[in-house]
Protein backbone atom coordinates (compact mmCIF):
# COMPACT_ATOMS: atom_id res chain seq x y z
CA UNK A 1 0.00 0.00 0.00
CA UNK A 2 2.54 2.30 1.04
CA UNK A 3 4.68 1.23 -1.78
CA UNK A 4 1.72 2.06 -4.30
CA UNK A 5 1.69 5.51 -2.79
CA UNK A 6 5.37 6.60 -3.16
CA UNK A 7 4.80 4.55 -6.60
CA UNK A 8 2.31 6.88 -7.70
CA UNK A 9 3.84 10.31 -6.47
CA UNK A 10 7.31 9.30 -8.47
CA UNK A 11 5.29 8.78 -11.19
CA UNK A 12 3.77 11.67 -11.68
CA UNK A 13 7.20 13.92 -10.88
CA UNK A 14 8.67 11.83 -13.77
CA UNK A 15 6.25 12.61 -15.98
CA UNK A 16 6.38 16.68 -14.92
CA UNK A 17 10.21 15.87 -14.82
CA UNK A 18 10.28 14.31 -18.60
CA UNK A 19 8.23 17.82 -20.06
CA UNK A 20 11.22 19.87 -18.01
CA UNK A 21 14.00 18.33 -19.54
CA UNK A 22 12.51 18.33 -23.39
CA UNK A 23 12.05 22.13 -22.61
CA UNK A 24 15.51 22.24 -21.49
CA UNK A 25 16.68 20.74 -24.26
CA UNK A 26 14.92 22.63 -26.57
CA UNK A 27 16.82 25.88 -25.56
CA UNK A 28 19.78 24.24 -25.33
CA UNK A 29 20.14 25.41 -21.27
CA UNK A 30 21.95 22.99 -18.94
CA UNK A 31 20.51 22.41 -15.79
CA UNK A 32 22.54 20.86 -13.20
CA UNK A 33 21.05 19.60 -9.83
CA UNK A 34 23.37 20.17 -7.00
CA UNK A 35 22.36 17.95 -3.79
CA UNK A 36 24.07 18.11 -0.41
CA UNK A 37 23.83 17.50 3.16
CA UNK A 38 23.09 21.02 5.11
CA UNK A 39 26.16 23.16 5.73
CA UNK A 40 28.10 21.04 3.31
CA UNK A 41 28.59 24.51 1.19
CA UNK A 42 25.99 24.09 -2.05
CA UNK A 43 25.44 28.20 -1.81
CA UNK A 44 29.49 28.32 -1.63
CA UNK A 45 30.03 26.39 -4.42
CA UNK A 46 27.32 27.78 -6.37
CA UNK A 47 29.19 31.13 -6.07
CA UNK A 48 32.39 29.81 -6.95
CA UNK A 49 31.02 27.81 -9.81
CA UNK A 50 29.29 31.58 -10.91
CA UNK A 51 33.10 33.15 -10.66
CA UNK A 52 34.41 30.38 -12.82
CA UNK A 53 31.86 30.42 -15.49
CA UNK A 54 29.91 34.09 -15.58
CA UNK A 55 32.50 35.48 -18.66
CA UNK A 56 31.32 32.19 -20.71
CA UNK A 57 27.90 31.85 -20.04
CA UNK A 58 24.40 32.93 -19.03
CA UNK A 59 23.63 31.69 -15.52
CA UNK A 60 20.63 31.68 -13.37
CA UNK A 61 19.67 30.31 -9.84
CA UNK A 62 16.81 28.32 -8.60
CA UNK A 63 17.10 27.85 -4.49
CA UNK A 64 15.49 25.54 -2.52
CA UNK A 65 14.86 25.64 0.75
CA UNK A 66 12.27 24.59 3.70
CA UNK A 67 12.06 27.90 4.60
CA UNK A 68 14.48 31.80 4.36
CA UNK A 69 15.26 33.28 1.37
CA UNK A 70 18.70 34.00 2.18
CA UNK A 71 20.36 32.01 0.01
CA UNK A 72 18.66 33.27 -3.04
CA UNK A 73 19.82 36.85 -2.15
CA UNK A 74 23.48 36.00 -1.97
CA UNK A 75 23.42 34.80 -5.26
CA UNK A 76 21.36 37.82 -6.25
CA UNK A 77 24.14 39.95 -4.43
CA UNK A 78 26.38 37.93 -6.96
CA UNK A 79 24.50 39.50 -9.69
CA UNK A 80 22.92 36.59 -10.93
CA UNK A 81 19.63 35.96 -11.26
CA UNK A 82 17.88 33.59 -8.58
CA UNK A 83 14.81 31.86 -7.84
CA UNK A 84 13.83 30.80 -4.03
CA UNK A 85 11.50 28.27 -3.30
CA UNK A 86 10.24 27.57 -0.54
CA UNK A 87 9.21 23.81 0.17
CA UNK A 88 7.77 24.76 3.07
CA UNK A 89 8.40 21.32 5.28
CA UNK A 90 9.52 19.17 1.97
CA UNK A 91 12.51 17.58 2.05
CA UNK A 92 13.66 18.08 -1.79
CA UNK A 93 12.47 19.64 -4.68
CA UNK A 94 10.00 18.13 -6.92
CA UNK A 95 9.64 18.60 -10.83
CA UNK A 96 6.19 20.85 -10.34
CA UNK A 97 8.70 23.30 -8.38
CA UNK A 98 11.02 23.67 -10.97
CA UNK A 99 8.31 23.84 -13.95
CA UNK A 100 6.95 26.73 -11.51
CA UNK A 101 10.09 27.98 -11.18
CA UNK A 102 11.39 28.03 -14.79
CA UNK A 103 8.14 29.87 -15.67
CA UNK A 104 9.80 32.97 -14.18
CA UNK A 105 12.91 33.02 -16.27
CA UNK A 106 13.97 33.82 -19.73
CA UNK A 107 15.23 30.03 -21.14
CA UNK A 108 16.54 31.47 -24.81
CA UNK A 109 18.67 33.71 -22.53
CA UNK A 110 20.09 31.65 -20.76
CA UNK A 111 23.13 28.74 -20.77
CA UNK A 112 23.51 27.05 -17.66
CA UNK A 113 20.72 26.76 -14.61
CA UNK A 114 22.26 25.86 -11.27
CA UNK A 115 19.18 23.97 -8.73
CA UNK A 116 20.44 24.18 -5.48
CA UNK A 117 17.95 21.60 -3.98
CA UNK A 118 17.29 21.17 0.43
CA UNK A 119 20.29 20.13 2.15
CA UNK A 120 19.48 16.15 2.43
CA UNK A 121 21.37 13.82 1.53
CA UNK A 122 18.80 10.87 0.90
CA UNK A 123 15.57 12.37 -0.75
CA UNK A 124 16.83 14.38 -3.73
CA UNK A 125 18.52 11.82 -4.74
CA UNK A 126 15.20 10.01 -5.62
CA UNK A 127 13.43 12.82 -7.23
CA UNK A 128 14.00 13.56 -11.38
CA UNK A 129 13.56 17.43 -11.83
CA UNK A 130 14.40 17.24 -15.19
CA UNK A 131 17.69 17.92 -14.68
CA UNK A 132 20.52 17.23 -17.38
CA UNK A 133 22.74 16.29 -14.53
CA UNK A 134 22.92 15.40 -10.79
CA UNK A 135 25.89 16.18 -8.74
CA UNK A 136 26.73 15.91 -5.44
CA UNK A 137 28.45 18.18 -2.53
CA UNK A 138 30.10 15.77 0.55
CA UNK A 139 32.51 17.96 2.73
CA UNK A 140 34.94 17.14 4.60
CA UNK A 141 33.84 17.59 8.31
CA UNK A 142 31.10 15.31 7.28
CA UNK A 143 33.17 12.23 7.83
CA UNK A 144 35.02 10.26 4.55
CA UNK A 145 32.35 6.87 5.77
CA UNK A 146 29.23 8.75 4.48
CA UNK A 147 29.16 6.55 0.80
CA UNK A 148 28.78 2.98 2.71
CA UNK A 149 25.70 5.11 4.83
CA UNK A 150 23.73 7.06 2.16
CA UNK A 151 24.59 5.39 -1.21
CA UNK A 152 22.13 5.49 -3.51
CA UNK A 153 23.28 9.68 -3.70
CA UNK A 154 26.68 8.48 -4.75
CA UNK A 155 25.09 6.35 -7.14
CA UNK A 156 22.66 8.55 -9.13
CA UNK A 157 25.59 11.87 -8.98
CA UNK A 158 27.83 11.98 -12.30
CA UNK A 159 30.38 14.11 -10.32
CA UNK A 160 31.52 13.81 -6.64
CA UNK A 161 32.65 17.38 -5.22
CA UNK A 162 34.66 17.18 -2.39
CA UNK A 163 34.30 20.37 -0.37
CA UNK A 164 35.94 22.38 2.57
CA UNK A 165 39.33 20.24 1.52
CA UNK A 166 41.42 23.19 3.65
CA UNK A 167 40.05 21.35 6.23
CA UNK A 168 41.71 18.15 6.14
CA UNK A 169 44.21 18.17 8.43
CA UNK A 170 41.63 19.37 11.43
CA UNK A 171 39.19 16.66 10.60
CA UNK A 172 39.96 12.70 10.56
CA UNK A 173 39.50 12.02 6.90
CA UNK A 174 40.77 9.34 4.84
CA UNK A 175 40.69 10.47 1.30
CA UNK A 176 42.31 7.07 0.02
CA UNK A 177 39.65 5.30 1.74
CA UNK A 178 36.75 7.77 0.59
CA UNK A 179 37.72 7.30 -3.06
CA UNK A 180 37.61 3.79 -3.17
CA UNK A 181 33.93 3.18 -1.43
CA UNK A 182 32.84 5.87 -4.13
CA UNK A 183 34.22 4.15 -7.20
CA UNK A 184 32.32 0.96 -5.76
CA UNK A 185 29.44 2.50 -5.69
CA UNK A 186 30.08 4.76 -8.93
CA UNK A 187 32.76 3.54 -11.38
CA UNK A 188 32.89 6.59 -13.66
CA UNK A 189 31.93 9.87 -11.69
CA UNK A 190 34.96 12.38 -11.45
CA UNK A 191 35.73 13.47 -8.13
CA UNK A 192 36.59 17.08 -7.91
CA UNK A 193 38.48 18.04 -4.29
CA UNK A 194 37.78 21.79 -3.87
CA UNK A 195 37.56 24.25 -1.40
CA UNK A 196 34.72 26.40 -2.39
CA UNK A 197 35.65 29.30 -0.48
CA UNK A 198 39.39 30.05 -0.62
CA UNK A 199 39.21 28.53 -4.71
CA UNK A 200 41.05 25.54 -4.23
CA UNK A 201 40.11 23.08 -7.09
CA UNK A 202 37.46 25.15 -8.54
CA UNK A 203 38.84 25.59 -11.80
CA UNK A 204 38.92 21.75 -12.62
CA UNK A 205 35.28 21.16 -11.50
CA UNK A 206 33.75 24.14 -13.85
CA UNK A 207 36.03 22.88 -16.85
CA UNK A 208 33.59 19.53 -16.48
CA UNK A 209 30.95 21.89 -16.14
CA UNK A 210 31.50 23.84 -19.07
CA UNK A 211 32.37 20.56 -21.61
CA UNK A 212 28.71 19.09 -20.58
CA UNK A 213 27.29 23.00 -21.17
CA UNK A 214 28.91 22.82 -24.79
CA UNK A 215 27.84 19.42 -25.08
CA UNK A 216 23.54 20.21 -24.57
CA UNK A 217 24.44 22.86 -26.95
CA UNK A 218 25.74 21.19 -29.66
CA UNK A 219 22.60 18.60 -28.95
CA UNK A 220 20.53 21.55 -29.23
CA UNK A 221 21.83 23.26 -32.29
CA UNK A 222 22.10 19.84 -34.28
CA UNK B 1 -4.79 14.25 -1.45
CA UNK B 2 -1.23 14.19 -0.82
CA UNK B 3 -1.93 15.59 2.42
CA UNK B 4 -4.54 13.28 3.12
CA UNK B 5 -2.40 9.88 2.23
CA UNK B 6 0.53 12.04 4.40
CA UNK B 7 -2.03 12.53 7.47
CA UNK B 8 -2.64 9.00 6.82
CA UNK B 9 0.96 7.72 7.54
CA UNK B 10 2.02 10.02 9.98
CA UNK B 11 -1.86 9.31 11.92
CA UNK B 12 -0.71 5.04 11.74
CA UNK B 13 2.87 6.32 12.96
CA UNK B 14 1.66 8.35 15.88
CA UNK B 15 -0.91 5.21 17.25
CA UNK B 16 2.32 3.00 17.19
CA UNK B 17 4.28 6.00 19.17
CA UNK B 18 2.04 6.22 21.67
CA UNK B 19 2.30 2.34 22.48
CA UNK B 20 5.97 2.91 22.39
CA UNK B 21 5.64 5.69 24.62
CA UNK B 22 3.79 3.88 27.29
CA UNK B 23 6.00 0.81 27.17
CA UNK B 24 8.84 2.71 28.06
CA UNK B 25 6.79 4.48 31.04
CA UNK B 26 6.19 1.29 32.18
CA UNK B 27 9.57 0.40 32.12
CA UNK B 28 10.90 3.92 33.36
CA UNK B 29 13.08 3.36 30.49
CA UNK B 30 14.15 7.45 28.93
CA UNK B 31 14.61 7.24 25.27
CA UNK B 32 16.24 10.14 23.28
CA UNK B 33 15.73 10.18 19.84
CA UNK B 34 18.84 11.92 18.51
CA UNK B 35 18.94 13.81 15.14
CA UNK B 36 21.50 15.83 13.23
CA UNK B 37 22.75 16.05 9.76
CA UNK B 38 24.71 13.34 8.15
CA UNK B 39 28.51 13.95 9.91
CA UNK B 40 27.41 15.57 12.81
CA UNK B 41 28.86 13.64 15.09
CA UNK B 42 25.67 11.63 16.25
CA UNK B 43 27.93 8.60 16.54
CA UNK B 44 30.95 10.08 18.30
CA UNK B 45 28.06 12.32 20.23
CA UNK B 46 26.31 8.66 21.65
CA UNK B 47 30.08 7.38 22.71
CA UNK B 48 31.01 10.51 24.64
CA UNK B 49 27.69 10.36 26.51
CA UNK B 50 27.90 6.60 27.43
CA UNK B 51 31.60 7.20 28.83
CA UNK B 52 30.11 9.89 31.05
CA UNK B 53 27.02 7.54 32.11
CA UNK B 54 27.81 4.12 31.91
CA UNK B 55 29.19 4.22 35.67
CA UNK B 56 25.29 5.36 36.60
CA UNK B 57 22.99 4.06 33.85
CA UNK B 58 22.31 1.12 31.93
CA UNK B 59 22.33 2.17 28.54
CA UNK B 60 22.01 -0.30 25.18
CA UNK B 61 21.75 2.16 21.24
CA UNK B 62 19.40 2.02 18.42
CA UNK B 63 21.23 2.57 15.02
CA UNK B 64 19.19 3.84 12.44
CA UNK B 65 20.98 4.48 9.21
CA UNK B 66 19.89 3.92 5.35
CA UNK B 67 22.56 1.32 4.65
CA UNK B 68 25.62 -0.18 6.74
CA UNK B 69 26.08 -1.51 10.31
CA UNK B 70 29.10 0.25 10.96
CA UNK B 71 27.84 2.35 14.13
CA UNK B 72 26.37 -0.22 15.52
CA UNK B 73 29.93 -1.66 15.35
CA UNK B 74 31.51 0.68 16.75
CA UNK B 75 28.75 0.70 20.08
CA UNK B 76 28.99 -2.27 20.21
CA UNK B 77 32.90 -2.09 20.07
CA UNK B 78 32.28 0.44 23.32
CA UNK B 79 30.62 -2.22 25.40
CA UNK B 80 27.16 -1.29 24.80
CA UNK B 81 24.32 -3.35 23.44
CA UNK B 82 23.51 -1.44 19.76
CA UNK B 83 20.59 -2.99 17.36
CA UNK B 84 21.33 -1.80 13.77
CA UNK B 85 17.93 -0.69 11.72
CA UNK B 86 18.57 -0.28 7.63
CA UNK B 87 15.67 2.19 6.59
CA UNK B 88 16.94 0.46 3.05
CA UNK B 89 16.12 4.33 1.89
CA UNK B 90 13.82 5.43 4.11
CA UNK B 91 14.83 9.42 5.03
CA UNK B 92 13.55 8.73 8.92
CA UNK B 93 13.69 6.00 11.69
CA UNK B 94 9.22 5.66 11.99
CA UNK B 95 7.71 4.17 15.36
CA UNK B 96 7.18 0.62 13.93
CA UNK B 97 10.91 0.10 13.29
CA UNK B 98 11.61 1.11 16.76
CA UNK B 99 9.23 -1.07 17.79
CA UNK B 100 10.90 -4.36 16.75
CA UNK B 101 14.20 -3.26 17.46
CA UNK B 102 12.95 -2.66 21.25
CA UNK B 103 11.49 -6.24 20.89
CA UNK B 104 15.21 -7.27 20.60
CA UNK B 105 16.59 -5.15 23.99
CA UNK B 106 15.59 -6.44 27.85
CA UNK B 107 13.59 -3.05 29.26
CA UNK B 108 13.78 -4.10 32.48
CA UNK B 109 17.52 -4.22 32.81
CA UNK B 110 17.68 -0.78 30.99
CA UNK B 111 17.41 3.16 32.07
CA UNK B 112 18.36 4.62 28.88
CA UNK B 113 17.97 3.85 25.01
CA UNK B 114 19.65 6.36 22.86
CA UNK B 115 18.22 6.30 19.27
CA UNK B 116 20.60 7.53 16.53
CA UNK B 117 18.27 8.54 13.58
CA UNK B 118 19.18 8.61 9.88
CA UNK B 119 21.35 11.90 9.52
CA UNK B 120 18.77 14.15 8.09
CA UNK B 121 17.93 18.20 9.59
CA UNK B 122 14.30 17.56 8.10
CA UNK B 123 12.03 14.08 7.72
CA UNK B 124 12.79 12.88 11.63
CA UNK B 125 11.54 15.92 13.00
CA UNK B 126 8.00 14.91 11.61
CA UNK B 127 7.95 11.40 13.06
CA UNK B 128 7.32 10.77 16.71
CA UNK B 129 9.13 7.69 17.79
CA UNK B 130 7.24 7.32 20.99
CA UNK B 131 10.60 8.86 22.53
CA UNK B 132 10.85 11.02 25.61
CA UNK B 133 12.80 13.66 24.32
CA UNK B 134 13.81 14.40 21.01
CA UNK B 135 17.53 16.31 20.73
CA UNK B 136 19.09 18.02 17.67
CA UNK B 137 23.04 18.02 17.20
CA UNK B 138 24.54 20.81 14.77
CA UNK B 139 27.99 20.64 14.30
CA UNK B 140 30.03 24.14 13.70
CA UNK B 141 31.07 23.23 10.54
CA UNK B 142 27.65 23.15 9.36
CA UNK B 143 27.13 26.98 9.60
CA UNK B 144 25.44 29.21 12.02
CA UNK B 145 22.57 30.08 9.38
CA UNK B 146 20.69 26.54 9.71
CA UNK B 147 18.18 27.40 12.05
CA UNK B 148 16.59 29.77 9.50
CA UNK B 149 16.52 27.40 6.95
CA UNK B 150 15.10 24.47 8.90
CA UNK B 151 13.32 25.56 11.94
CA UNK B 152 11.37 22.59 12.88
CA UNK B 153 14.11 20.51 13.41
CA UNK B 154 15.10 23.25 15.83
CA UNK B 155 11.39 24.11 17.17
CA UNK B 156 10.52 20.46 18.43
CA UNK B 157 13.93 19.49 19.75
CA UNK B 158 14.06 19.78 23.81
CA UNK B 159 17.72 20.31 23.70
CA UNK B 160 19.99 21.57 20.71
CA UNK B 161 23.85 20.13 21.12
CA UNK B 162 26.47 22.36 19.59
CA UNK B 163 29.36 20.19 18.29
CA UNK B 164 32.72 20.63 16.81
CA UNK B 165 33.01 23.41 18.79
CA UNK B 166 36.49 23.07 18.80
CA UNK B 167 36.55 23.99 15.45
CA UNK B 168 34.99 27.22 15.56
CA UNK B 169 38.38 29.03 14.83
CA UNK B 170 38.55 27.16 11.34
CA UNK B 171 34.55 28.17 10.57
CA UNK B 172 33.31 31.43 10.11
CA UNK B 173 30.67 30.79 12.76
CA UNK B 174 29.05 32.91 14.72
CA UNK B 175 27.75 31.87 18.08
CA UNK B 176 25.81 35.04 19.26
CA UNK B 177 23.81 35.02 15.78
CA UNK B 178 23.22 31.27 16.23
CA UNK B 179 21.64 30.99 19.77
CA UNK B 180 19.64 34.69 18.62
CA UNK B 181 18.08 32.18 15.86
CA UNK B 182 17.41 29.51 18.29
CA UNK B 183 16.03 31.30 20.48
CA UNK B 184 13.27 32.99 18.48
CA UNK B 185 12.13 29.68 17.29
CA UNK B 186 12.58 27.69 20.81
CA UNK B 187 12.17 29.77 24.00
CA UNK B 188 13.56 27.09 26.40
CA UNK B 189 15.83 24.49 24.60
CA UNK B 190 19.47 24.68 26.55
CA UNK B 191 22.15 24.89 24.02
CA UNK B 192 25.13 22.68 24.89
CA UNK B 193 28.21 23.45 23.28
CA UNK B 194 30.34 20.54 22.89
CA UNK B 195 33.33 18.41 21.59
CA UNK B 196 32.60 15.00 21.14
CA UNK B 197 35.90 14.18 20.10
CA UNK B 198 37.69 15.98 22.65
CA UNK B 199 35.26 15.76 25.25
CA UNK B 200 34.56 19.48 25.96
CA UNK B 201 31.05 20.03 27.39
CA UNK B 202 30.24 16.30 27.84
CA UNK B 203 29.59 16.67 31.19
CA UNK B 204 27.18 19.61 31.49
CA UNK B 205 25.21 17.62 28.70
CA UNK B 206 25.10 14.73 30.03
CA UNK B 207 24.17 15.93 33.82
CA UNK B 208 21.14 16.85 31.91
CA UNK B 209 20.15 13.65 30.40
CA UNK B 210 21.02 12.42 33.58
CA UNK B 211 18.41 15.05 34.86
CA UNK B 212 15.76 13.94 32.37
CA UNK B 213 16.61 9.63 33.09
CA UNK B 214 15.87 10.51 36.66
CA UNK B 215 12.60 12.56 36.56
CA UNK B 216 11.28 9.09 33.96
CA UNK B 217 12.43 6.59 37.13
CA UNK B 218 10.43 8.72 39.87
CA UNK B 219 7.65 8.47 37.43
CA UNK B 220 7.79 4.99 36.33
CA UNK B 221 8.09 4.36 40.63
CA UNK B 222 5.18 6.80 41.89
Amino acid sequence: MKVDIEQRILAANDELASANRSRFADHGVFVLDLMASPGAGKTSTILATIDALRDRYAIAVIEGDIASKVDAEKVRAHGIPAVQINTGGACHLESAMIRRAVDTLDLDALDLIIIENVGNLVCPSDFDLGESAKVMILSVPEGHDKPQKYPNIFQVSEAVILNKCDTMPVFDFDEAEFTSVVRSLNGVAPIFPISATKGDGVAEWAEWLAGRIEAAKAEAAS
